[in-house]
């Protein structure tokens, strides 16, 4: 089948790389061309716009850094058409990234108004859950155009999960599960500090709290890298991991649901920014959270 | 060997049996006299007094409700002899409850004044898991103390982790593990509110995350029973959570640590028992975090 | 002198009113005709379109409800023209409103491109201050456009304090003074809460600590007001109120300035749209605070 | 009349004064005897013990430190006896510092089942106010004891307040009031932060908003500190600030009123002794929000 890929990054890479191995005519297109060079070695084909990757493609993926990129992209401009002057009626588009519910909402009226379709769907996993297509991947849209995606989200993610027809739902689905990540950072940053000006190794404590009561991998490798104070480089960079609580806090204001706990990790996140941390790992939130206790790390 | 056991609640009578079943010589003692009943039947001896039990036995455990409980019964009062009277030089102490940092070491020292041993042995479980002697304790307290109480903690649990020579060490590792529980209670209860508020189903989304990220037993026992609003009868009484992160809250305080994520489970535990919801499970915490998004479930 | 008036609420309204007695030759319009009417009465002329409004107007004044209405004006649209259409060369917007430091900086460029200048003036005072003359403008944008504003402003406020040529730290102080107040606020509600179940009364409090303490007159009307519990009708609407926080967030957001009592503010705000106060006096926060703490008012 | 005054730090140096000017027979009692001194040149005399301060006398003063130096004066120790033997039946023991509302209503009853009489009397003002006898004066006890201690307090206060029958009302005000104040001080903490990331003056801004906003003298005095950040010399020690603060959340936990301001400026003022700030002023907790947001002062 012949489809679109946009957006290039370390995610987007890494999951076009399947799409080409399973034998399907991928385009592939990002704003530094560079970045298509691996692709193009295994068989893509390199679009010199976004509207070239569209072209006859059935299903275009998105793979961009935030609202904006995508907008852009959608949109066109500066008489570049963008994905929706692209694609031909019927067509899928996908968006892969954690977007806003709002975004979300407005590509699927959009897309609908030029007899097109639009599916949301988030992905669960870092770049090396990409690499290894062990992504777990949140879809939501109507039912035909979910017929047309799934089996091609299923060559890059090892579950894909099917959340209905709506695919605001399948953001927030992602920006809450990240919230739940960031909300265990905090917790465990709090513990650590109180355990390590009482002179308890913070590693210790994790064995025994994740290997009696949690037994969670999740726990275990963002512990770890806390316990570790090993910050960089970056899994997923703290600038990023604000800009997805952001998203998740705009959601819970336009739903009047008050989230203190959002709040709290979203203004040590900016703390975080603050001090020069954005391109740490987002668990350097725990930095601040030390800081704050008067720990000095050298 | 002779051991006494003071305290027989939900937790301490389970734990009991288990000594009773393993031949001990176990004299039992409770302030309500009825609840030593199942184990004299089992075998027990019951104790007239707190000293009676601690007599001749060369370990004295105790499972109390709060540090008041555990301090009368060590002081005594009222012509009544206590613990530190009871038993003889060379003898130990195991306090099995989540009891302060503070009393902790108070009582490390107050033993030690009279020739004896304290060793602070809180428990993870709750009463199944004590009743399948599956439940897994930290132990601090100085070696000789250990040895004498460690084969006596593995007829109790199915893992004993010893923690150094400290005790407060114990009880702070204790307490800051229930803090991790009360911080992913609160995350989940955001979590809901928002995706209730959306149209998306608790369990659906627990599903997703903590079949595809967080994969832990606790995630999926304690989001079970929030997502289906099952808040009695209680695992562990609401009540019961706010005094354990009280004594969090109050090392903290005196380690000089903020801990703005415990303060805000403070604040939403104390208005849960405002609200009159003391005696829910302490999930109950989530119906809080409803109401406060103006959920009102019938 | 020609001036127009944009936006008729219950403050434009009053304003207004001062510029006709001055003997202005204004031009009002509102998107509500009637509103008109009694401008009219006094001597104003009503403008069919905004650009009318504008038309031969050497200032004109925007009192409108938010960020989007503003925009409307200012960009039109259906073929509507605009302020930017309707003003000359030269001429000069001063925007009234409490908006975000953002619009305010783009619509400083917007009429820069267009050869016009933009003034934020934004007030301090409730409707009856503005009919009594008696506002507080904060006033900031280039030399030229404040010299042509300043007059107009001092008929409408008693004191006009200019702050720059920077059109947005306007705005700015003016965002952060109602942060001031509405922190006064959470903290007089958290007092009240605190001494109403301790059988004191909130007045006699109030009494004290302002006839003592802050002498302030802000403390004396909203500690009143809430002491009494007379959230209705509403001075200030707390929906209003919710949107000026979240634009002082934004604002926070941008500078990467934590402002853990603004989100505080925040969600307690929020809280109370959920719970069906957004047409309250914002002080109604203090029932959000109260019913936290279990106080149910008749 | 013989009086009896035990605590001569800052304000109880200032206040005792006032007793010995207006001719009173003044036993004082101190720690640190030297601080005594001034007081026995201006014609009062030292008492070699707590109790023998109080001998005789009809009414004694307290001004400790905290509840712990308190309780030590009360009850005495170590064969030395203490105030509640020392004072004969039907006298008076009036406590002027910021204690507990909890030891506030203990030596209520302590002192009832002695037949004696306690007052609280918490006092408003800094030592210049003391020294100036401008203190405000909030007394609460029964009839005779405040009809006994009335005419004294109003020798070292302007202003006197009656509160009626019941001790901890008194402190509960003045804890409360002091929390207003520390909630201000957050406030104008997190608006200088962001006032400064824009470049703008906190002064400047000051001066509009308590010049034509909130009117206040507390305002002024502490806002202009913490605009020139003059932390030093402390009119009042952030760890004193902390230790009001902790009192009044133990108040407030009792009365099961959550306060999510009061957490967030305990965990500030918290963070600040972290930060090895407990010696400054207490309105150096804005330097921990500064910190927080970046901002590093010279």
């Amino acid at each position: 089948m012949r489809v679109g890929f946009i957006g290039l990054g370390a995610m987007g890479q890494a999951m076009a790389q399947h799409l080409v191995k399973a034998g399907h005519d991928v385009r592939v297109w990002n704003r530094t061309p560079e970045r298509a060079r691996p692709l193009v070695a295994a068989g893509a084909t390199r679009a010199k716009t976004v509207a070239e990757a569209c072209d006859e493609a059935a299903v275009v993926f998105t793979m961009l850094a935030d609202d904006a990129a995508l907008i852009d992209a959608v949109s066109g401009g500066d008489n570049e058409p963008g994905i929706i002057d692209g694609l031909g009626e019927g067509d899928v588009h996908v968006s892969l990234a954690t977007i806003s519910t709002e975004l979300s909402a407005r590509l699927t009226q959009a897309h609908a108004e030029s007899g097109q379709h639009f599916v949301a769907a988030p992905v669960f996993g870092r770049p090396e859950a990409a690499a290894a297509a062990r992504l777990t991947i949140v879809a939501a849209g109507d039912d035909a155009a979910l017929a047309r995606a799934q089996p091609l989200l299923e060559v890059m993610g090892q579950k894909v999960i099917l959340l209905g027809a709506d695919p605001p739902a399948a953001n927030l689905v992602k920006l809450t599960g990240n919230f739940l990540i960031a909300s265990m950072t905090e917790a465990l940053a709090e513990s650590y500090a109180l355990l390590r000006k009482n002179h308890i190794e913070p590693k210790q404590f994790l064995e025994i709290v994740n290997g009696n009561l949690f037994r969670s991998p999740i726990y275990e490798s963002y512990g770890t890298l806390m316990a570790e104070r090993r910050f960089t480089p970056p899994g997923f960079k703290l600038a990023l991991g604000l800009k997805d609580v952001r998203l998740l806090l705009a959601s819970a204001d336009r739903a009047a649901v008050p989230m203190p706990l959002g709040s709290l990790v979203h203004d040590h996140l900016l703390s975080a920014m603050a001090r020069g941390k954005g391109d740490l790992d987002w668990t350097a939130l725990a930095q601040v959270v030390a800081e704050d206790a008067g720990i000095v790390d050298g």
